[in-house]
């Protein structure tokens, strides 16, 4: 079989289209009128209309870099973690408010509606999601501790911590064709949280999508001066002008990818890369799952969403329809028909289509090379075929437009479950492949023959099947979805990389891992071990550590003698770290235990039945219930009248060290651990060290109160 | 100035000497016979006597490497992480009964008693490290979760959640010749507790001390089957052997790493590489640490122990020793005065030896030509000279000896601080160079020109030089030790990485990590993010979700009128994630609240002043304590009779979600949400989740309640 590239209109009628400008060093620049000469054309996928010329001919990539290291790194530098998510919370209701714009643009790249909501709300979402967990889950300053402190010495002077500064460069985002708008925001919003600017580089076939988002972006007034630059049009050689504190994320081509870690300044010069390339993703049926169960629809329903959706140009499309050898026939059988009754294919702006042209000609050239080298890898086609598509117009007639970039659905089969073709070779379109296996451990093997993948769909409701299947792909995948009839509703779906996950995966995959919350934004900073005393890493890390120098309130609460203010008398505005308060010793007696048993109902026997008590492991005979001793620690440090301290919402890492017994007596220290102003509120979080202790001193229970706290 | 290399002793008596074996495929292979003839001698650092020959002729790689992935991946995946941890504990003791035959060996290296303790002790250390966070910072299962769980959907049915798995490969680990049984334990310690098999690869000088560590783990009979083998002799092309399944930890030279990071299966195949290479390492003076201060001390004490111990050859030596201009001379002359005082060199076998010969000829001679290099790239020697050094022979006289690689300590200095040779050229011997500088930011740049490094000091007591100094580095280092008056006795030191912080750093550096305790841990783990409903997650994940099933006892704690067994009733034995008991309600009352405010001394405002409370931005009025909330909750869902519930040893996660006010009821859920058997003990730990629930079924608080439970 022979494929024509059908052939295009000349590029005369360019000299109107206009040169997609770039956004450097804080203003948009367009080349030379020269470069039309030379610039790449960009068509309207469905229509082979030229909509811009891309070049970047002239643009001073070194002069970006640098702007971003300086200027973007100190206006990013001014704000805080809880600052920037606020921005980046704003700048994702801009967009949202805008997103028509976005969306009418997005319809020239091939896609429908659908497509460029997953597109265009994605990359929102993204912005929403880094906005909310930046300020829920990272401290209102601009260093993440890591992990829990350890000490190193016997008297606590010395000990360590880690922490993440963010890297003093820029983060390069080079990004692919398929999804313009998302594709760049979920690489912008962690490295904007963590205080890294980014200087995007969108693919050229659809950067003028990127670039309307981006324009929208600066219009907003919401961005810090240099955190985000856009270069529409090559940027061959870029990694020349990197170092060690720069990071790149790439999206693309495994090839490429090879080139750039190939780089001496990725090897040996100390450029982070992430990559995220080819992924031979699969989706695994079940052995329990048969025709006419909700797991086999699902599971069938998952496949053509997966390749219909953006034309199959996803990196996380299935690629491997991996299912038990008697069941071939009947998922290809499924597939067909559900492709058959939902899929038509046409101009996205069309009634009724559902399924748009592929990015370019171009792209569709390659897919094809793909399905014929899969078909002389061992393939047969089971569906579709590789005759041009007859196609929805813009109009609604239907024909053949040699212009467009259409390709009707295809599933192939392989006898060979084996064979190499259906491992390696990736069909970026809307194509897949169906394969048998014998037993779960042979589709185990199979899935992993994709060399590490993306993402995995197991489709089973048994539990057995789930767990070997999960254990065995799970070092090969970046994630891995389970589809039942109980989640088949409300999933989001095997091709859909959500926020709050990674996506990334070993091997063929790229090695790679982008969002999975909060962890992205670590990508953009430096872990570093800090040693030295309590002083200094309460001073480095804005969290008070044992040992470090306290200003004490003395036995305040009880006896109202107090040596120094209370520290629950100071707003957020003058409490200091190591801000504290030491109560006087209160005495437990059996009463009180008997009493507190009665008034709660907690009669356990260890605090009612001596005999039983002392017969327990861990108690020398009844002992004071831990929930007692909490409460009269607070007893024992609250200051009662109304001032700053608003609530005590709540309470972590409590740990019960020494059983209380009667006659014991127990008090209590509570100094500021760390301090956490809320942006746009009246107060703050403020975590107490709590350490209450018996008349031995010997540490009776430890924790840390969580409390709001007025910051005037 | 010429360097010659003294002439050694011919190899003729080479054919008695033991040709030093590898352990592979579970038992231990020597290279044919034939071998000798090709093989490399080894010597002693001191006298030059060729005690072994290394040669790994013949040694078939691949076949150790399917053995790692066979059996040592089955044995190893026979055991918990907490079983694990207690065969590395094991070793540990093992090692330490042993740990003179150790040292004995060790003494040919060239090293002191005091250098032998930092390679020996400290790789036991890591042992013993790891043998403890094991069993305390992991679940004693195969798995580790990580992060908290993401709901993906709106009626909790989609969720996710990150696990770790470990690799199905090999972790194949090249060492250095500094440390042979640091350097083979630190790599092996958190792979094996990852489940991960080890083929340990030492650097040739030395080998034969990493051969008598090995040989006295097999001997012990603690490791798993194919957990660990040993390769003594060259392993070019291993990593022709690996892919993605596999990992590699590398620490030598940057030459060399560059070279294993350019292989095509790191490169697109896949395999993990960890590389932790050259750093030229700084220690900074503040500007408040002038001569006859603790910190001047401490840091010329630093100095001066960096560059004599393990006779500077070591990745975190100290090598620019960046001071304010003004105060170069200071500390050179403190410097050399601290040598001169201290430092005696010669054969470690001789009484009052401090410092040992460099590990071989070639390695001192290497060394030189470093000195040479820096000399010539602006260099001037301080103190010291390249003379071959007067030193003490085993018996205790004084003179040359040629045969041993003797090299007394160097001090350059560079009038130029920003001469290209000091930040650039390592003379990984007892060399280091002084730089002046001319304020903090100067300072800070110019550490940060020896373009990543694994470590550096600060000493200072200035805060404000601190921060400002750790501000400007930290991305630039993997670690950073602050040293002054506080911690300058009890400090572990610049120069030794501890298990529990990372030891690595970016750029020049190698920019690994490894160590940093459960950190190292996950480097041989993929992390995968999965997605399904809540019973899904709690299969895979060992952790109960909200929304999966459970097993209910209505009521039970109350009214005795359970609908099924309460699960305080059951024995760990018996006990399954999801296993719950929910109560009756109770109503609060005013009086409730005015007796607990009594009981507790717990009055403040919210609880006991109707007004004050109601002016509170997070109250409608008076309302219950959390603490009495918790309190009455435990009442409600205790079962109170002896039984395998043996105590309460703690709480996390406490959030008060919803006030409570007098006349409103709560009612508990408790959910078994995570069971961990402790080893060799009778109990285990079962974490409960708690939800306190008011009579609108609103959450009123949320936590988890830790409790140790009987196996039986």
């Amino acid at each position: 079989m022979t494929i024509e590239t059908p052939t295009r209109g000349t590029a005369a009628s360019t000299t109107e289209v206009r040169l997609l400008p770039s956004f450097v060093r804080g203003a948009w620049w367009s080349p030379e009128p020269a470069a039309r000469a030379s610039a790449t054309p960009v068509r309207d996928a469905s229509t082979g209309e030229v909509i811009s010329l891309v070049s970047s001919d002239g643009l001073d990539v070194q002069a970006a870099v640098d702007y971003a290291r300086t200027v973007g790194q100190k206006s990013l530098g001014a704000l805080t973690f809880h600052q920037r998510a606020l921005v980046l919370k704003a700048l994702g209701a801009y967009l949202t408010e805008h997103k028509a714009e976005l969306y009418a643009v997005s319809t020239q790249t091939g896609a429908t509606k659908r497509d460029s909501g997953v597109d265009v709300d994605g990359g929102i979402g993204v912005l929403f999601t880094y906005g909310s967990k930046g300020r829920r889950e990272l401290p209102n300053s601009t260093i993440i501790v890591d992990g829990a402190p350890e000490n190193l010495a016997r008297d606590n002077s010395f000990g360590g911590q880690h922490v993440y500064t963010r890297v003093p460069g820029v983060a390069f985002q080079v990004n692919a064709f398929n999804f313009p708008v998302w594709g760049m925001l979920e690489k912008f919003a962690p490295a904007f949280l963590a205080g890294v600017p980014s200087i995007a580089k969108p693919a050229t076939p659809t950067a003028y999508l990127t670039e309307a988002c981006v324009r929208l972006m600066v219009s907003s007034g919401l961005l810090t001066s240099g955190s985000l630059q856009l270069i529409s049009g090559s940027v061959r050689g870029f990694l020349d002008h990197l170092d060690l504190r720069d990071r790149v994320g790439f999206t693309g081509s495994a090839s490429t990818a090879r080139s750039l870690f190939e780089h001496a300044n990725v090897i040996s010069g100390g450029v982070g890369l992430t990559a995220e390339t080819d992924s031979l993703n699969a989706a695994i049926l079940g052995p329990d799952a048969a025709p006419g169960t909700p797991e086999f629809d699902a599971f069938v329903a998952s496949v053509v969403t997966e390749i219909t959706s953006k034309a199959g140009q996803k990196c996380t499309c299935i690629r491997r329809v991996i299912v038990p050898r008697g069941r071939v026939d009947d998922v290809i059988d499924a597939v067909a028909a559900r492709i058959t009754a939902r899929t038509v294919v046409g101009d996205p702006r069309a009634e009724g289509v559902t399924m748009g042209p592929l990015a370019s000609l171009e792209q569709r050239d390659e897919v094809w090379r793909s399905v014929e080298a899969l078909l002389a890898g061992g393939g047969r086609i089971a569906f579709g075929s590789l005759e041009t598509a007859q196609t929805v117009r813009s109009d609604g007639s239907v024909g053949v437009i040699p212009e467009g970039a259409f390709m009707a659905p295809i599933v192939l089969r392989f006898d060979d479950s084996d064979a190499p073709a259906v491992h390696t070779i990736e069909a970026f379109g809307p194509v897949c492949s169906v394969i048998g296996y014998d037993d779960i451990d042979d589709a185990v093997r199979l899935a992993n023959l994709g060399g590490g993948s993306l993402v995995a769909t197991i489709a089973s409701i048994d539990p057995v099947a789930v767990a070997t299947l999960f254990g065995g792909i799970a070092p090969f995948h970046g994630r891995v979805l389970v589809l039942d009839r109980d989640d088949a509703r409300t999933s989001t779906g095997h091709g859909s990389p959500v926020p709050h996950l990674v996506h990334g995966g070993p091997g063929r995959a790229g090695g790679g891992e982008e969002l999975g919350g909060i962890r992205a934004v670590k990508h953009f900073m430096q872990r570093t071990a800090v040693q030295g005393t309590p002083a200094v890493l309460t001073a480095l890390t804005g969290e008070w550590r044992a040992g470090a120098p306290t200003i004490q309130a003395g036995a305040g609460a009880i006896t109202g003698a107090s040596a120094a203010e209370h520290p629950f008398r100071k707003p957020l505005s003058r409490l200091r770290l190591g801000d504290a308060v030491a109560s006087a010793p209160r005495e437990i007696t059996l009463d009180d235990i008997s009493h507190f048993a009665e008034f709660t109902g907690d009669t356990f026997y260890a605090h009612t039945n001596e005999e039983a008590a002392a017969a327990n492991p861990f108690f020398p005979g009844r002992v004071a219930h831990g929930y007692l001793l909490l409460s009269w620690a607070a007893g024992l440090f609250v200051d009662p009248e109304p001032g700053p301290v608003l609530a005590n919402y709540g309470l972590e890492n409590l740990r019960f060290v020494t059983p209380v017994s009667p006659g014991d007596s127990v008090h209590v220290t509570l100094t500021v651990e760390q301090i956490t102003p809320r942006e746009n509120e009246e107060y703050g979080e403020v975590r107490w060290d709590a350490v209450l202790r018996n008349q031995r001193d010997e540490p009776v229970a430890t924790y840390d109160v969580l409390t709001l706290v007025s910051k005037e």
